[in-house]
């Protein structure tokens, strides 16, 4: 029986790595959509999402599976319930990244990021991609060093995410009101998706060592 | 031992209202601040918050011995992992109205939302304190139908915050960028606080009748 279970956390955690590597993989594209004007990367990334949010209710199942079959007590069950966490914010992470490519679409095929901000955004996004690509290695080769620095990774988003605003707001703007709504929203979803991904990393390092960050 | 989860699951019913009560009281009480520049009450709606945090972690823990120790299989299961998924929407709006709140902070002394602007942001708070009353009432005496009304309502936010945004990028608008994009972002928390209350509101229909809206 407590094979069986170790196996079963082992199959959840590959699951897990698969979603992350999903929503990695859309913000991804997601801010290269966005900042190249591609509508067809933008509508892919739209339609995975789908995919995101099946994959998502397929591990919840898997999950209530493994409580209902193996009725695991104390650790083992918190542990699997810890699963469910994770799972719920990397699907999260994916909607995010899909609004992002939604952002792009709604301004094609003007540009939706204007010139001053093509630096700023293009490191929340691969702040972002570097924070998912952490949660899906401490998955797979378990470091509690590595899932810390998604808190710093996090301080880093946010600081990008108030320079997106200073430049929004500065009095050089010229993009009108519509251009900075646009900009300060999709700060806000780079900003969520670096919160869920800490939240994701913190449940992670307790879903792979048992132990509290 | 029946009797027993059934009596576990009425707690956890209790517990799930209190925290629909607490969290339709913060956005009430986030819209009145608002509306008023009232940083006081403002401020109690962000520490507040804290509490709601701590209730869902202690609903969190009675689920969690609930499963540990009447290790309920099949349907039984599935309807306390609901409330889990509950008390995290609920979790969240309390979030989202302390964002409101915080909006009024930001801005004080000076009123955050231009007059042309106050009937929308007021019917934006009626109606998410209404469905956040909904999903109390629903886990008090259940009523699909009213669980039902919850995709209406939310439809009507989805109506008023495209006319904020209409608003906010009408050529008329004088209060700037910064006081559009303040907007943008207070449009955005009440439309998620909806969002949410719709997913509360479809799982706590699964938790009191066993049976999907």
């Amino acid at each position: 029986m407590r094979a069986k279970f170790q196996q079963d956390l082992l199959d959840i955690s590959g699951l897990l790595v698969e979603l992350a590597d999903q929503s990695r993989t859309a913000i991804r594209r997601a801010t290269g959509a966005l900042l190249h004007s591609d509508a067809d990367t933008a509508r892919s990334v739209v339609d995975a999402d789908d995919q995101i949010d099946a994959d998502y209710r397929r591990i919840e199942e898997r999950i209530f599976d493994v409580i209902a079959l193996q009725a695991p007590v104390a650790s083992d069950l918190r542990l699997v319930l810890t699963a469910l966490h994770i799972a719920a914010d990397l699907e999260r992470m994916g909607d995010l990244a899909a609004h992002v490519a939604k952002t792009c679409l709604r301004r094609y095929p003007e540009p939706a990021v204007p010139p001053e901000l093509t630096e700023v955004v293009q490191e929340m996004g691969q702040v972002a991609d570097e924070m998912a690509g952490k949660i899906s290695r401490v998955l797979t080769t378990p470091n509690v060093d590595r899932a810390a620095q998604l808190e710093r990774d996090d301080d880093a988003m946010d600081d990008l995410h108030r320079k997106l605003l200073s430049i929004v707001l500065s009095g050089d703007w010229t993009h009108g009101v519509e251009g900075a709504v646009d900009m300060a929203l999709l700060g806000r979803y780079y900003e969520r998706y670096a919160d869920h991904a800490v939240n994701a990393g913190r449940h992670v390092v307790y879903f792979i060592t048992g132990e509290s960050l």
